[in-house]
């Protein structure tokens, strides 16, 4: 974990809590742009959305495999325009084609002048949907990294990625002072924004951001209780059952005190730099 | 981890949250006594003390150096006939003296036969008071290890351990079914029990118990809330503030339909195997 030496200013997140238009790429664009000049009239400097937001999630093999775009290519673009006509980085769910035909889960954040600063491609896999849809993407470095805004250090995971600690323990290991989640989580798994996510914040010192959707997809029923937790674990916003753009503000100040209160993290570098093997494998 | 073969049956838990009586070694070996009764008559075949029972958790590093004790010194002797008497295992919470003359943080899981079955030392020392008292003890295969009750098996962690992912990980892979921690937690940190603990036995598919303190010791405030939480992470019984003996029964058809459901533990040990870099330190 890097020194911190980060000048960090106030950051102000929008988690957009929102229905699936599943299919519907024109109109979740049109949603997209209306949602990002909300957020920037609210005074966000980044909006994140749920899980697949650009294609929905319940779309089955043979439409992720024909919806399917490169890292650059048409979701891209058109994410940019919107991301600089209302100067705000948009973190936004869509079926990733890698190089090598493969789909993926996948994340991109696309920062308030349109350029992509951050890809992520979802690592577990939920359930014969999620692995009858997308290739899972690899444990590894370059699918590990973290992007900065305001001074703040920022991760990505996708949905069930959350729910496993050592995610977000890679990337608090990275120097992440927060991690950013779309999700697409059911309302019989409640048990994920109320207690995992706030467990994942304070066992790491770190912010956490979920966007969830909201009312059906399909069969599939969301839960919504999308949220914004700080450092401590405690709940800075946090949505209910229908649609929702939090704002939430994260502060130097409140990050600071976070971590002179809890130290987790700081004691986990520090047994692993000593060679102890604390890393569940004992 | 090893394969499933065991033949569980149900468990009773009695988890006792009481007030401590720092330096009042004969009183709460009676209280011990009465506890262990009323847990017998309850049905339970273990009952769970909060973290230092025997002794008192806040009492100053030369108290714990006079008051030390071996594994088989005069305080398992002790406990080990109140457990015969009413035929129940105990879990109680000493100062161990080692071998070498260091002193531990620990607790011994004495069974109903009056034999020590299982020994465990705190290996994450919380803040100042835990350090200036205790050595810390070793993460280590040797204290790391599981006793079986009816089928059933769990290991100990005391307090703070629990608030790191790595630990209860740890014993999961290791076979454990549960895990049981005696815990001085104050009630600024009421986000353990409500939170972490839920969601330590989410993420490994594990029952967890834990014991804490009500009322005050000294400068301290405990916080209460022990618990006893189910393989899915919901909670059996949990307690309020005050003084309370909880019962709560595991069945093997719970941990099993826990299991189905999911699959977070089975997943990381198919990771791991496949030589996945999936332990934080990515």
């Amino acid at each position: 974990m890097a020194q911190d030496t980060n000048p960090r200013t106030p950051l102000t997140l929008a988690v957009w809590q929102c229905t699936s238009l599943p299919l519907q790429i024109d109109a979740n664009l049109q949603r997209l742009q209306d949602a990002a000049a909300r957020a920037h009239a609210a005074g966000a400097q980044v909006l994140l959305t749920p899980e697949m937001f650009l294609t929905g999630y319940s779309i089955g093999a043979a439409a992720v495999a024909t919806l399917a775009q490169p890292r650059n290519g048409a979701y891209a673009l058109a994410v940019a325009r919107i991301a600089r006509e209302h100067s705000i980085a948009i973190v936004w769910g869509y079926p990733e084609r890698g190089a090598d035909g493969q789909v993926f889960n996948a994340a991109q954040w696309t920062c308030a002048e349109g350029a992509a600063v951050l890809h992520y491609r979802k690592t577990h896999l939920y359930g014969a949907l999620d692995r009858a849809q997308f290739s899972a993407g690899q444990v590894e470095a370059s699918n590990s990294q973290l992007a900065t805004l305001h001074g703040w250090q920022l991760g990505l995971l996708i949905c069930y990625d959350v729910e496993f600690p050592e995610n977000t323990r890679r990337l608090a290991l990275r120097g992440a002072d927060g991690v950013l989640v779309p999700t697409a989580n059911m309302d019989r798994y409640d048990i994920v924004p109320q207690t995992l996510v706030p467990a994942r914040a304070f066992e790491n010192q770190m912010v956490l951001a979920y966007a969830n959707y909201c009312g059906t997809e399909g069969s599939l029923r969301y839960g919504g209780l999308s949220s914004v937790v700080d450092a401590l674990g405690q709940p800075l916003a946090m949505a209910g059952r229908d649609e929702a753009l939090l704002i939430a503000t994260l502060t130097p100040e409140a990050l600071a005190h976070a971590r002179r209160e809890q130290t987790h993290l700081q004691e986990y570098v520090q047994r692993i730099q000593q060679g102890g093997k604390d890393d569940g494998k004992g």
